[in-house]
């Protein structure tokens, strides 16, 4: 039973992602990075999700990528809407965040340091976010050659592997893969824009990809939506 | 006249690095990342030195580094206290962050992102610091890999260089290089244990190597001391 650093951020991907870490046995300690004002629904959603996967532990940490702007997730400016599929798999979204993957799994990486882990899971994914640099094996790759001159642990012989369970699987084939592990997908949240009770928009990407998904997948989306 | 992003603690060793920056023509961006308790007066050294060195804009993000615990910086353990010389070179420090440089070059990267920039100073020093694994050119050179996959700049050709201007020079070369440059140093900061009205306490490593660089350079350090 080996720990392994699972990054949660409360979305249906990390859900899954963390699950299927417990599938393949490792002993989860999840870590959530708060930044910007849109996704506090998300810690809460990953507050629940540690709680009901039993995660050996759960950390929060707050990330302050406001101060650098340069996003529509950490801006003040419009996250995009009802955009096509089209328009979505062109270029990079107004959504990507600089060098957003890359401080994420730094903290995942200090934090496996501590604990003696080597293992990092990331629900990044290709297939749908195929716009941004930081989703792509070679990105993953190159992290793990960082990490290994990085730290301490590497210097004495640990090879840390970045685990990307998710990256080739499609919306549909991750909410499959979640459904047949149990996940309770009412506690994931994915929009960009949440009302304020919480409920998702149901029009921005992340809520276009989502629906999409269950579609695709023959399952009906448990949370609730302004409008889909 | 290109924009860089240069890492500036309050220190000494950052101040001279922001120094050569600007000697060498790059327009500075000074980022400053707060993380654990020991260093607030570090970050008013910063905000003193970005304003005596007329920086183009100054940053400062808080990091919450204690969530992982595991250094005597970010911890609540002890600051080890005079350790000779041959201590202080034997394996990794206790003062060792685990990840630390990963986490601030991350963010550098973001910024740089934002700004359009593809220059990064930092300064870390392979000399006085041997034991720190983040601070040796291999690390540096495997930083700049990782950031030409994990940007949207990265994908569009740009190299993102990481210039770390000290890291062959002793403690002496530096301060010798800094009092070249005109840098005021009685608003750096070294010490990894001030006391309440900020003296530094004249007995940790980091004061220690900057007394024996302030000896061995032939100058007087005017900052406050404790006790030296």
């Amino acid at each position: 039973m080996s720990p392994a650093v699972v990054l949660l951020s409360g979305g249906l991907d990390s859900a899954v992602t963390l699950a299927i870490a417990i599938a393949e046995g490792y002993v989860p300690y999840a870590l959530s990075l708060q930044y910007g004002q849109r996704h506090r629904v998300e810690i809460e959603s990953a507050r629940r999700l540690a709680e009901s996967l039993r995660v050996h532990d759960h950390r929060v940490a707050q990330i302050d990528l406001r101060v650098f702007g340069g996003s529509a997730l950490t801006d003040d400016i419009a996250v995009p809407q009802q955009r096509s599929a089209e328009e979505m798999a062109e270029g990079i979204p107004i959504t990507y965040v600089p060098a957003r993957n890359t401080i994420f799994l730094s903290y995942a990486l200090a934090w496996a340091e501590v604990l003696g882990a080597s293992d990092i899971f990331i629900g990044v994914n290709a297939v749908d976010y195929s716009g941004y640099p930081d989703c792509r094996p070679k990105f993953l790759r190159a992290f793990e050659d960082l990490a290994a001159v990085a730290t301490k642990a590497g210097l004495s012989g640990t090879r840390f592997e970045i685990h990307a369970p998710l990256l080739q699987l499609s919306k549909a084939d991750i909410i499959r893969k979640g459904a047949d592990l149990g996940i309770n997908f009412g506690v994931t949240h994915s929009c960009y824009d949440p009302a304020q009770d919480g409920a998702a928009c149901g029009v921005c990407d992340s809520c276009q990809l989502r629906l999409a998904g269950f579609r695709d997948a023959g399952l009906t989306d448990p949370i609730r939506y302004v409008s889909k």
